[in-house]
């Protein structure tokens, strides 16, 4: 069994936040799946998309401390600078965070662990929607 | 064809610890795979999965050594420090490395190069035993 | 439907290439595939694969920077160095990017955005042919 779906994230502002719900409503599918993985893919070279601690929205905001820190805007070593200041750190978070996400499905849901949840790293100033390809495969 | 385990992994100290043959014998169904994908799945957001070289424990060592001067403990940009001063580290260096590992399978085994192992990656002090899902398909 | 291939790359100087091209022309079965996934994986523990800008290759020279800054050849906690100062931050480096690659596929193409290039990232000064096994799934 294979299903294919696009889900489009509204606009967000820079920085870490949970989307678990509404990936999830973007493939009632999942439902059906007794045994397979969800395959969750996000379009864009500037956002990325990881899996992280679901619950108090202070570890998100240390995910946005943490990469602007380690990945900063004003590194004199940047040449790709026609874009704006936010840009090519926003390739480099995208690159090491990565760009999808594969999960187990066990009984027709996610068989993540109790504090797991989907976090969309909106690594731009003004990001824009973001396009996701969510593939489910399984029987 | 699809098959799911569960693997537990009895706790060990913080750091680099090599399981391929831990995950293997967790997943015996692997020897009737001719060309699948073995996804290996870990349900915790302060311990992480990577393939690394499996040989010199020396390179398991600089892992840690790196891995803690880059995302320190005492980084004065932490918020989120009830549960210790591991514990947000721990989290950023769990997305960094990332949750979960797929590997090609041909005949009946993994197509993993000569120097490549699956590493436990525990970022906690006092991690625990460590859960993972392995999802295995193919034909 | 499963396919699998290995694909050898030639030797590129370290650094961030595109082998996007190289990469379907290896895999031509994928063309036959409405709905599916792409795994490429690389067989090696010093270089990765990631995805990232197909257009500027600023964008790629500022990748070989950043990790240069970022993995630094003559960090004094290094232990591991019999095989250079190039090889344990390239270790570092392989397992921060990864060493594969998870791609939907949609109406016998890969669904990347208009932006999405494969990059073989070369993390050894002289690191040879790289061999990459690519898994097709999907019907």
């Amino acid at each position: 069994m294979w299903v294919q779906r696009e889900i489009r994230l509204r606009p967000r502002p820079r920085g870490f936040h949970l989307v678990t719900r509404e990936v999830l409503e973007g493939i009632p599918e999942l439902g059906d799946v007794n045994v397979g993985l969800l395959h969750v893919f996000i379009r864009h070279t500037s956002a990325s998309l990881t899996l992280n601690e679901n619950a108090s929205p202070d570890v998100r905001d240390d995910f946005e401390a943490y990469f602007n820190a380690t990945v900063p805007e004003d590194a004199r070593y940047w040449t790709h600078t026609v874009e704006g200041p936010d840009d090519m750190p926003a390739h480099i978070k995208a690159s090491v965070l990565g760009p999808s996400l594969s999960l187990p499905v066990a009984g027709g849901r996610l068989a993540l662990g109790t504090w797991q949840g989907i976090y969309l790293c909106e690594h731009r100033d003004h990001g824009g929607p973001r396009s996701l390809v969510a593939t489910l495969s399984g029987e």
